[in-house]
């Protein structure tokens, strides 16, 4: 899910009335950046593919089709007692999860799997109505999870008529964050076309009450707390500095100039927009804050949060020192390549994420209340507001949340009757708070990876990764590995 | 379902090419129907309510909302270890169906349930755009059974939100027919909703090529067989009869009076109409072949085939007695109180029935082949054609049919990882042949009645009612009872 879902709602809710829409400067960042090959990922292989998909599968009036992208890797596919691991696409360019998603490509081997990734409707290439996707509401009307779920069912129809072998073979779902939530509800929805999902770090219960609001910066703070001493603390010292800096225009250019931003803040929107992209900077780590270098949605080093931690051990320095120290801080997220001469806030993440597109999910189906109360967490306190964030919402898009439809759809608690789904969830991930981490029946199980981040598992095995990632992935393994022998057992038994 | 979907289909494929409306004529004979009350139905005491539901479930451009209707009956209801009987509505208007669901009224004392009658939208009342539902293919476009759903799931959150002692109960789904298929589609797609459901005679495999296409009339056919010596052969004769006639206009006349229509037939068309009208009859007769005199499509006799039967004795008479008997027969059907003074092909049924929006269903998701080839079925031959059926649906109605849709969003004959559905079907029921007719697993059962037709299990209990019918009864309440005791258990265990 990373980013833009919190960018909304924390933009939201610390600047009200203010619509954010994603500047195209986005771009320009990324291009300063080097782009060396990162290190732990390996070109993949894989070939690309297009299905004509109907840009309504929920109503007959329409007829229009697009092209839905999906990519094919079967190196290792046996035709013979293989399986087909199959990607639900989340909010992005499906080449970035592809190369992000290791795990699968380190599996497919032993389970003789062909490994498939489907690209979200809005997202990457996959554009229902090409550039004119996101002109309006009404082109906007088909980017919803239900839709992309009927995608995903339709395409894995086409892929077992179409390509020789895959008939009569097992389909595994696999997704991260929002993805995840997608092979759960996918598993749940068309239990006919997958045996079992793998719901990495998928927030299913972020919705209505079903957790309290505040959970998720309570996780990104006790992140910081444990990577070095006073951290937190430190972080909850700077939102007055910078309160006290900002009431004069002097202090504005000071703090301009000793955070080293690309634009001048020059007013209090400014100012809010500063707080929450720095907010939005510390979640971003939380979510990111694995145990070698990276290189997910910035370039890192490995512990990210620890090295930003060294920066912020003393909360009781002069304000100016304060935010000094804050600066160097953001400068391991932002420029650990070094070559970045400015910080640009308009701007948090990579670029192969679509940020207007989740916004827009954000705004009808996708309510996730986030809360904070500068207690038990380390940000100025902001409440959940509903009816702000729905004027928002209809500013920019023209649409208003239904917040309670995905919990009427997929079941929010009560999802007991369905079986053969794998909620993973590092405890360091902030979204493991609205995660499923206790296992609700036998066949329904949480894996919890208390050294973990944001779907640490999916990623492609590392000499560092810590020995709780390995046992989970095995576990993962050896689950699949169990569906894929029901399946093929409960074949023989029809024959 | 009844006879709306086969009276468009019998006409797509026996008069190729002519777009069939159901002409207002229809509620002429139904006035000219002496109306004393059914029989065996007693007047239901419930109470009517009606709730706002979105026009469109799965987008958000379209904020408009309409009342859906819905009847509660609670007589019975215990708030201290009750349930809710929840009547998924089908292609009708929902107090014909609520009082023709005895069976749900019959149990309520025992399983101390509520009764809730949800009625199906743009049936009845419950028109998403007034009096202009039907006027488009865009006003028609959220005429489908996954909006129809998502109005149940919402119904039932508001039931339990707003119903004081509701919250903690189980809802058991039931219907009949299409509305069969909607309680077990619910149980899939919403098992969070409700803990089960008794699908009474839905056939949710007569789609795609998953049972022959033959199935249905084969059935009609036997049922015909096996009431009377030579019946069916007398029907299967009658063909050729009239198309000999046909050939004149002298045959014509002579036809339109010896049958007693109420408009001359003309040309070759009307002939074709007149052919489907009558195949249609026998399809009727065959659903509701009830053991006593009922009113459901039409006031019948008990077993009316049998006393249709003694009319059709002899295939090897005169063409012009052929076909005075095959008129005696019909009277059977269309005249059993002795009022009507002609037939009127253009009608079949009840006009309780939504003949519209069921015509629009058929032709956009729930495509069911049927064909005939006069050898194992009495009628004439045709082959089920389905480009013809699509240009048919596209000149009536501007959509075309996604023969496909259906089994790719609720599985097909792959359904076994659900629970808790009971599949009941009569044997007599031509609907059985595309229902489940065997036990999938533990707990997707399937029950057959010997002696019934169209879910005679779902009509109130009747001195008259076959063994094989009161088994099949209280097997259903067996199972339901074991959901509601698993509901509780499973709440205390919560708690």
């Amino acid at each position: 899910m990373g980013c833009p879902a919190v960018l909304l709602l924390l933009l939201a809710f610390l600047t009200p009335g203010v619509a954010i829409r994603v500047p195209p400067a986005m771009k320009a960042l990324s291009s300063l950046r080097a782009s060396p090959p990162p290190r732990h990922t390996v070109a993949k292989k894989y070939s690309i593919h297009y299905i004509q998909q109907k840009v309504d599968h929920f109503g007959f009036t329409a007829d229009e089709t697009f092209k839905q992208r999906y990519l094919i890797a079967d190196e290792h596919w046996k035709k013979n007692g293989g399986s087909i691991l199959f990607y639900t696409g989340n909010e992005g360019d499906i080449t970035w999860f592809c190369n992000n998603t290791g795990f699968m490509w380190d599996v497919a081997d032993q389970l003789k799997a062909m490994l498939v990734f489907a690209e979200h409707r809005y997202y990457g290439e996959s554009l229902p109505f090409g550039n004119k996707s996101f002109k309006d509401s009404r082109h906007l009307n088909f980017l919803t999870s239900e839709q992309a779920l009927a995608d995903f069912a339709v395409l894995i129809k086409h892929l077992k008529r179409t390509i020789p072998g895959a008939k009569n073979q097992p389909v595994i779902a696999v997704g991260g964050s929002y993805g995840g939530m997608l092979a759960a509800w996918f598993r749940m929805k068309y239990p006919h076309m997958v045996v079992g999902a793998l719901a990495a770090s998928a927030p299913i219960w972020h919705f209505g009450n079903l957790v309290p609001c505040g959970v998720f910066m309570e996780i990104v703070t006790k992140d910081f707390k444990r990577s070095g001493p006073n951290c937190s603390e430190t972080i909850r010292s700077s939102w007055d500095a910078i309160n006290r800096f900002a009431r004069t225009g002097a202090g504005l250019r000071w703090l301009s100039e000793a955070l080293g931003l690309c634009t001048a803040l020059t007013n209090t929107e400014d100012v809010q927009r500063l707080k929450a992209w720095i907010s939005e900077t510390w979640i971003n780590l939380a979510m990111v804050d694995y145990p070698y270098e990276s290189d997910f949605l910035q370039p890192l080093p490995a512990w990210p949060i620890k090295v930003v931690c060294q920066y912020l051990k003393n909360p009781s320095v002069s304000d100016a020192q304060l935010l000094q120290n804050i600066f160097q801080a953001l400068n391991v997220y932002y420029n650990y390549s070094g070559q970045a001469s400015c910080l640009n806030i308009s701007e948090t993440t990579t670029s192969s994420l679509g940020t207007q597109g989740w916004s827009y999910q954000a705004c009808t189906e996708m309510v996730m209340p986030f809360c904070t109360n500068g207690i038990d967490d380390m940000f100025e306190p902001h409440l959940w507001n509903l009816g702000e964030f729905s004027d928002d919402c209809f500013k920019q898009w023209g649409v208003r949340p239904r917040p309670a439809w995905i919990i009427t759809m997929y079941g929010g608690k009560n999802i007991s009757s369905h079986t053969n789904i794998i909620f993973s969830n590092g405890e360091l991930d902030p979204w493991s708070g609205g995660g499923v981490t206790k296992d609700i029946t036998d066949t329904l199980v949480a894996i919890t990876i208390p050294e973990g981040a944001h779907h640490l598992d999916l990623r492609a095995r590392n000499a560092f990764d810590p020995t709780t990632v390995l046992l989970a992935r095995s576990l993962e393994v050896r689950h699949m590995k169990q569906w894929i022998r029901d399946f093929y057992a409960s074949l023989r038994k029809k024959h």
